[in-house]
């Protein structure tokens, strides 16, 4: 079948449960009678191009359920995003290796790596499977429901924003939380999966979907402070105007000496939106300043969101699993009609069951999912209870509940 | 005995516990028969003054015990820090509607408050006790071996770098952590729990009770980044210069055009640290600057530190239970000698279990602790193990544990 040999590989930004897909590929690999072996590949695309492999046939099951349950990539990951010349070299390592199968476990730009090098294997007549396994936190791969790693991040947010509300509600004033999420605001609208009581904040919500002024978020803060005495906010780090510019950089520009005017950019122009507190800290000065609220705090939820060690969705847990032991499955029995290379794809099935099935890489490779329209308000800055419905059994069991006292006020003596 | 009214209020910042030393008052208060009332002041202090009570007798204990789960501060706080006219206000209120009883939930502002209205009532020879019930997550009350709401905030501390972590592994760098902490070390210490394997961060913790120089952590920085190609970072908001002064302002100062040189002050003249990602933003600026290093990322913990929903410790649950029912003894049942008023505080016995003991007032008021030498490494820049020993227990159970794979290389076939 082929010479026994797989190689998997973890790509982009950690998440709690990236490993749990490793460990489906290899755990499941050790049922199939046609692999030998299973190579792991350190920090990714990178580890191949270097030659740098572990062999993971080695470990131990027992130690690889514990590694399934610890969040970040255990093989390590990386940003290079290959171009041909850097797939080649890939795929000159993979043939003298004479790897059978290769898995890559990441998101669009994973996938699209797979793409080229799968392409670049039938081009050369050699007999290299290829599999993509989704994983981001973002929730941005097309055709899947959802993506391994967004639940897990999703209930963080919203078990940080239950707890951000309380805290706001205990000492009144502006909170605004940031949210992870350049291009996709999921993540942030999974901030209103903390509401319980009709009052709850997050009271705004605001996505990238959505065009962002500034004057706007000041008069829709306004509104509710006025009403209730005190607003929560929830802001993804990727809101941006109508020209598609981030706020970050437009509100550093208004403050011409500011010391973030040299905003860090990717290799793709990109400005690092991460990493740091800016937006948080601007859209901050931007309420103390126009709206005179004393008591105004920022946080930004940085790496905590993808990374925090103990806040995991059950649901999330067992989904990676399965789609590194679909991966496999498809790989070796090769279903699917024709299909030899591809992308692992969850589906849902009623409310709430997972499916699996294989999609071809051009299909998912590349292209970047946004939030549907019908999952944001007619207003802009809340979620419609569609989305509530389709995120709330993937935060899994468990999710911690606040409960407030009854209110029972005692008659005043001295001020009638 | 009295008039068989207690009052109960919350000050200062929320924690994960507080709520459990309020329901631990208003529940053991129903063994009581000598109490007949148990009102709750809505916003601390604050809610004396204005007269803004909540009978807390007509709550059910089921929901009572829900609430006592539930992070943040019940009955609402306060900033409020009250002079003598103000405690004359209370005591005014107080005697209004017969208090016998007055119990303080808070730090040693809290405690100072106590002290004052205490003394007001003996003054006026009006019967009322009061009873300060200790809580802080900056674990900086005098006497006590630890205080309520420090072991889950440390515990969110220690998860959230162990994640930090294994994300920089994954993707290697340099990551800098802000933790609260004005004056006291403890919080940020907590991170160095988060260690299991030999070269895991965070390599370096800089503490309030030791000076900060930027020229020294720099090099720091650099030569952990030299050893291992990356460098997690733990660093208290509260690092200053040999003068006192605030890193965070000396850094703003440096870049003259800072739009964070308008720093919030509070009403005693404080940098406002909390609330903002400007000290971690500061620092990773001149580590990008002056080291040359690449990915450089900073998180500040901020809110979520002290108010994230799920993250708490089961031994500082029933502690803090314990000192809102222990409070409620002393006062009904007057012991400890001829001490009418006091300071409920936790002690330690053996390794581990928890005592409790009431202080004078006067013996914490307005006091700060900060750590102690011997828990503080000669580096300065690390804890010792006197201090690993002291924090583990609090931490609580189930607290999650990191796991490797094991190295297991595959020996080069194109690289030799």
């Amino acid at each position: 079948m082929s010479s026994g040999k797989i190689l998997v590989a973890q790509g982009g930004g950690p998440t709690a449960v990236i490993n749990q897909s490793l460990v489906g590929v290899v755990l499941e690999a050790r049922r199939h009678h046609g692999i030998q072996r299973v190579y792991g590949a350190r920090h990714g695309v990178r580890g191949i191009v270097d030659e740098d492999f572990v062999d993971l046939t080695r470990e131990t099951s027992q130690n690889l359920e514990r590694v399934a349950a610890t969040p970040a990539a255990a093989l390590g990951s990386t940003r290079d995003k290959p171009d041909l010349a850097y797939c080649r070299e890939m795929f000159k390592v993979l043939k003298a290796h004479a790897i059978g199968h290769f898995f890559n476990i990441g998101g669009n730009d994973s996938s699209d790596t797979v793409r080229i090098v799968a392409e670049q294997a039938q081009a050369a007549g050699y007999p290299l499977r290829c599999i993509h396994i989704p994983k981001t936190i973002d929730n941005d791969l097309v055709l899947n429901d959802h993506t391994p790693g967004f639940p897990s991040a999703a209930r963080f947010v919203a078990q940080a924003f239950a707890g951000a509300n309380l805290d706001n509600a205990a000492l009144p004033g502006v909170y605004v939380g940031v949210v992870m999420g350049r291009h996709a605001g999921f993540l942030t609208a999974a901030s209103a999966l903390s509401r319980k009581y009709p009052d709850d904040g997050p009271h705004l919500i605001y996505l990238p979907e959505r065009v962002f002024t500034v004057d706007q978020f000041l008069a829709d803060v306004k509104a509710v402070h006025e009403r209730l005495g005190r607003c929560v906010v929830a802001v993804s780090e990727g809101i941006h105007d109508a020209a598609g510019q981030p706020i970050l950089a437009q509100l550093s520009k208004r403050n011409a000496n500011d010391a973030t005017k040299d905003l860090e950019r990717d290799a793709h122009g990109n400005v690092q939106l991460s990493g740091s507190g800016a937006l948080a800290d601007r859209l901050c000065d931007q309420i103390k300043a126009s709206l005179g609220i004393q008591r105004v705090r920022g946080d930004t939820f940085g790496y905590l969101q993808r990374s925090f060690l103990g806040c995991v969705s059950d649901v999330d847990q067992r989904e990676a699993r399965e789609v590194g032991e679909k991966a496999v499955q498809y790989a070796m029995w090769g279903r699917h009609g024709e299909l030899r290379d591809g992308s692992v794809a969850i589906q849902r099935s009623g409310a709430y069951a997972a499916d699996y099935t294989l999609l071809p890489l051009a299909a998912v490779a590349g292209k970047t999912r946004t939030m549907e329209d019908h999952f944001i308000s007619a207003s802009g800055t809340d979620v419609t209870d569609a989305f509530r419905l389709y995120l709330r059994p993937l935060l899994g069991s468990g999710m911690p509940e606040p409960f407030r006292l009854r209110p029972s006020p005692v008659p005043r003596l001295l001020r009638l």
